[in-house]
């Protein structure tokens, strides 16, 4: 497999001031054609620093691919330093030159001296068109090695790569990468990863875990000649996995949100939701989805005691003997705006959000969702131990939508059974 | 000035699958301490590129900050890598290995074997605390030479380096970096910039104009010996630029739901939210506040026809006539749930968020908001011209927080008049 190193050239992302954006969309479209991205490099417009750089990631890599430097001010000088490190000439390409001055003319803009130099390659370089900008890229055969250089604004570098590049390193590309993802919930990213150990040292497909707020997952990556074997290749490892971590396993690719709406979409079911410290995250999430009012008619932000009583008819005694913050306040909720939407199913969530306590002796981080059905309410508690309300709340979330799947499947098996 | 280099560790960010946030976030609170950052480089868990990067980094570098591959699985390798490169042990540290053993008890998580390995640290090094997670960072004197490992996941990562690491790079700072933030609603950004023109060559404080989502501001950032001196440089071009975009600014620094937070508390002033595009996005913006429930008690996310009607009183006829995406529908729904809250104020969005429209021949990204104080209801029509969901809920949320604002800013000059 041929490997690449992207070379990002541009101070405001040294300063922090913009996310290396074209860093990423390079990765993902050489991974896509088999070509193995192994490192990223970021330096400013220092004469001194782009030529070792390029010179360090010639001799490392088989493609080196520069982004940014390439316009017509004084700290644009990518061309200037490539050609000093390969001994090449910088000559003017008239076809360019006469693109800059069209590009000028037809704005009716003067245009500056300086454009003139956008107008200069490398010599017995490829030129590579700018559909979007008047500065031209390069692909320049250095013996083995190739070196492509990209301009810097993402509109142009996109289209530059995707219409010119990429048909230049087709011959490079070492077949398709195709990735799939085991997605587990309730389960630590280092459990998961004992689980799974006996297949993390797989070489096609590859096997990775990785985890984010709660939520843990494995990545399936195969690498083959066409997308069709690298799913062959993925289908067998994921089934195994899928065994081997069981209940955990809520989807293949799909994110939690999307299992659920797709699920309640399969089998008609409404639900509403009632929110308290999740103040309408929930209901945010599964109205992202085009055609949620399938499944979803009413939600309640029911934030102080008093929306708790009167909307969802939480019992006064309730929350005087448990707070607001328990499983009887939760399991009210549910029932309530089941009730009030009229839906098949009621969602609630009450909890502590921090980062400060609720006056009681009760934890931030203890949160309560709830379930009703109509044949029953089923409820549970959770803590995420920490005063972060902001995680807080995210947790608490992705908690509700993970019950509300587990009541879902289970209707599914239920009724699988009855056939 | 010392100077800085970036070492990211991780495959994921290789392959494109995530954007390097850390790089950037690093950068940025680096520069305002006066370090200069003059290299990211980013490589994969790969033993043999993660030392080389590392001895490279320590050789150009003053100080080198690493951040992921300290997680527990076996790729997992940052710490290993750079013990090897400056010939250090690894030693368990008691009071991490308590830390972890805890995390996993408190949330009733079985505790992996290999999160022990979370707990070694280079021998002599500073352990850097975790307050968000298991794995410990630390600080390493390498002769004249610094080296910090950092963990991969940002809010892990941000939060050690804010309360660890940043003072212990007080020793390198050459200068207090300081930033303000001209917040402008409205207003595009290359208008913007057009307006605060005269004010963009500037060198200390620079000035800058950004722009996301329909929102633009400027960043005015200056250099001195104090935070002192350098609050001196901001001040009178903050308030230039305030002149200049006039009623387009909302606020210095805080963003617009901190604004509107801060303005109804201080008027102890209530709002009711009625959603229906955003899906409860409203409510969980203005919840995102410790002690929120002094402004907000309930909202309501009445997505179909029926909840409009039944819950908020929205007439039939409103909706026979106009439809549900209406300055009608907007106006009773924000009457609706002003009396349904008992709130002072009662904010509602009714909108088209999209991929698709409503069958009528509405377009796509209309959107209308309204709130009612009792006093008078003020409704208000926007237009994204985008099929965009996600992008139209965004804007939705913000031109609701938005219009809020200023109602509540007229209530306060009244009452400043009345005085």
């Amino acid at each position: 497999m041929y490997n690449a190193e992207l070379l990002t050239i541009g101070t405001e992302i040294l300063q922090g001031e913009i996310l290396n954006t074209n860093a990423r969309f390079l990765s993902e479209k050489l991974a896509e054609i088999g070509v193995g991205v192994k490192w990223h490099t970021t330096i400013g417009d220092n004469p001194e620093r782009i030529r070792q750089a390029f010179q360090t990631a010639l001799q490392r890599a088989d493609i080196v691919v520069t982004t940014g430097g390439l316009g017509p001010t004084a700290d644009d000088i990518t061309k200037e330093c490539v050609c000093q490190v390969l001994g090449l000439e910088l000559v003017e390409d008239a076809l360019q030159m006469r693109r800059i001055e069209d590009f000028f003319r037809t704005r009716g803009i003067p245009m500056g001296e300086t454009n003139r130099k956008q107008a200069l390659v490398p010599q017995g370089s490829t030129v590579l068109y700018n559909p979007n900008g008047t500065a031209p890229g390069c692909w320049i055969v250095c013996g083995e090695k190739r070196a492509a250089l990209l301009p810097g604004p993402p509109r142009e570098m996109c289209a530059m790569f995707m219409e010119q590049l990429k048909p230049l390193l087709q011959p490079f590309s070492s077949g398709v990468i195709l990735s799939h993802y085991v997605r587990t919930f309730g389960l630590g990213e280092s459990r998961m990863a004992e689980l799974a150990e006996s297949y993390l040292d797989l070489q096609n497909p590859t096997v990775a875990p990785y985890a984010n707020d709660g939520e843990s997952y494995l990545r399936v990556t195969a690498l083959a000649a066409s997308a069709r074997e690298a799913e062959d290749l993925c289908k067998p490892v994921i089934a195994k996995l899928r065994e081997l971590l069981g209940e955990y396993v809520y989807a293949i690719d799909q994110t939690l949100e999307e299992t659920l709406f797709r699920l309640l979409k399969k089998h008609g079911l409404t639900v509403g939701i009632a929110e308290s410290c999740t103040g309408g995250g929930i209901a945010a999430k599964l109205t992202e989805f085009a055609g949620a009012s399938a499944v979803f008619g009413l939600g309640v932000v029911a934030y102080s005691n008093d929306a708790k009583q009167t909307l969802l008819g939480v019992r006064p005694k309730t929350l005087a003997d448990h707070g607001a913050v328990s499983p009887h306040c939760a399991a009210e909720m549910a029932q309530g705006i089941r009730k009030l939407a009229g839906s098949d199913i009621g969602l609630s969530v009450t909890g502590i959000a921090g980062p400060t306590g609720d006056g009681t002796n009760k934890p931030v981080g203890l949160i309560y969702l709830s379930v009703a059905d109509g044949v029953d309410t089923q409820t549970m508690r959770c803590e995420t131990g920490r005063g972060d309300r902001q995680y807080n709340r995210t947790i608490a979330v992705k908690q509700a939508l993970h019950l509300l799947l587990q009541v879902v499947l289970r209707r599914e098996e239920k009724e699988e059974s009855k056939q």
